[in-house]
């Protein structure tokens, strides 16, 4: 698929002029296909971007996949003209040797979750960094101020890459894994520590389970804060990268605190829109990209 | 994807208790998928199947798609776990190389139109000259009439197998290429002739781009008859498997000439029934095959 193929048609053609009533247009062959790779795929990708499809009036498709096989998958993105391609767990490092350039948002962590096929060329990106590096620059935080970030797993590898691309010098991770925690730490020349103990900085950010629902901590964890509540007290700004909810107990905690907080929905959303736009190369407005996430939520 | 794991929802689930309205349920993830490989990709695929899922219930999706590789296209069937994979022109030899196992219907004339794809085992068909199989029985047309076959293409080849296997003895292909024409007839035992030269039969079979309607032969050709009107008037039976228009100049002279005839719309519903049948493992009625024939003409 040529990039200038791009077709946009008024959202009535295909709707026989009806207001949008949830449903897709009538497919067609013209049709062009976005997807998703993961083990265990959500329905989020799928109504996210077939909403914004439609209500830009795009002739295009997007379905989440469970990959049999990793290799052949991507060889069928390339094969079949698949425009973009989502990449979940577990294939977002695997994928690296099977793409034809790396974005430097993917190379920051050496993982990547999107591709871009462009006539053949698989151009890998990381819209989860990118939208952690969108976040702390629209909020205007002060490159001076203290950072912890508690946890060691992808997203905050992407954390704090996104951190030490953007200027932080006084970052500091905890992790209870030392092997995971003291790497992801000084791979990107940070100390690590096993435990708060009792420390706090300017800017908190967990990117741990911790306060996630429905995560493999359980129900307790669910209802935990990710860090305790002097912390949430001496800090500036809290910044919880967990996605559901939206409002965790660690967010519900520093808005009770009168903290400014960024969440874990605004890098779901931002990481989504990215990719998007990467994609389709149009930008949706801010009313269009809430309208797809409501109807993202109402499954 | 297990065979087992068939899902058949309702389809006013889907359409929200609404009545049919030509547009396709709202896309998840869960939804097998299956498409076609073209060069040239018609849209006639992707309505009729998208429209019979949509009417059976079934949580499906059908795309047409013009490969870039075919063995890429071929490798993300496996590596996707697309369901079913309909191949059309230039692939239908190339792919033999491809698959795991050749059904009896595209092994008779090496050549494939279906791949089926039951956990990562690709099983090949070609439902054309099931089709053709298929009409010859169902006119319960005697083994003993003589047969004029007028080709030399892929179409030619299923048509001359399936007379054979029938068990069909006096059949003559008639072919301007002597090289195509007599290698097809001496491949399955039959004698090749290069004009018509007067000749008549009980069965007279066109299966040359004669009378097809925006065919590589122009204006004139679609126009034309590609018997003449003593072989009509001669035969017993007129069988033209040009499949557009519905009713060609053969077709239309020998109704006019009170004579039986068999259609290539009829060659390529019933081509393409069978192929949703391989796919889903549902037969769908006669009416709902006849509503997904409309909608798939009504572009």
């Amino acid at each position: 698929m040529s990039f200038s193929t791009l077709r946009t048609t008024p959202a009535a053609t295909y709707l026989g002029g009806n207001a949008f009533n949830g449903q897709v247009p009538i497919l067609n062959k013209d049709m062009t296909l976005c997807i998703s790779l993961s083990a265990r795929p959500s329905n989020n990708g799928t109504r996210f971007h077939n909403h914004l499809y439609e209500q830009l009036g795009l002739n295009w498709i997007y379905k989440a996949f469970a990959p049999t096989d990793l290799a052949q998958a991507i060889a069928g993105v390339r094969g079949l003209g698949i425009r973009g391609c989502a990449v979940s767990m577990p294939y977002k490092e695997d994928v690296i040797a099977l793409v034809d350039e790396m974005d430097p948002s993917a190379r920051a962590i050496d993982s990547v979750n999107t591709i871009v096929n462009t006539d053949g060329h698989l151009k890998a990106y990381n819209t989860d960094y990118t939208a952690i590096e969108q976040l702390l620059q629209s909020n205007a935080l002060p490159t001076d101020y203290s950072v912890l970030v508690q946890g060691a797993g992808g997203m905050a590898k992407a954390t704090v890459a996104a951190l030490r691309d953007a200027g932080f010098g006084d970052v500091t991770v905890i992790a209870r894994n030392e092997a995971s925690g003291r790497a992801l730490a000084e791979h990107y020349g940070f100390p690590w520590r096993q435990a708060l103990d009792g420390g706090t900085a300017d800017l908190i950010i967990n990117v741990t389970p911790i306060g996630m629902a429905g995560g493999m901590e359980g129900k307790a964890a669910a209802e935990s804060l990710s860090f305790p509540q002097d912390a949430i007290d001496a800090a500036k700004v809290v910044f919880d990268v967990v996605a559901l909810p939206g409002e965790t107990p660690l967010i519900k905690a520093a808005r009770a605190a009168g903290k400014p907080v960024i969440t874990g929905a605004e890098v779901a959303t931002i990481q989504a829109l990215e990719q998007f736009v990467l994609y389709t190369g149009v930008r949706p407005t801010r009313e269009q990209v809430r309208a797809a996430e409501e109807f993202m939520r109402a499954q």
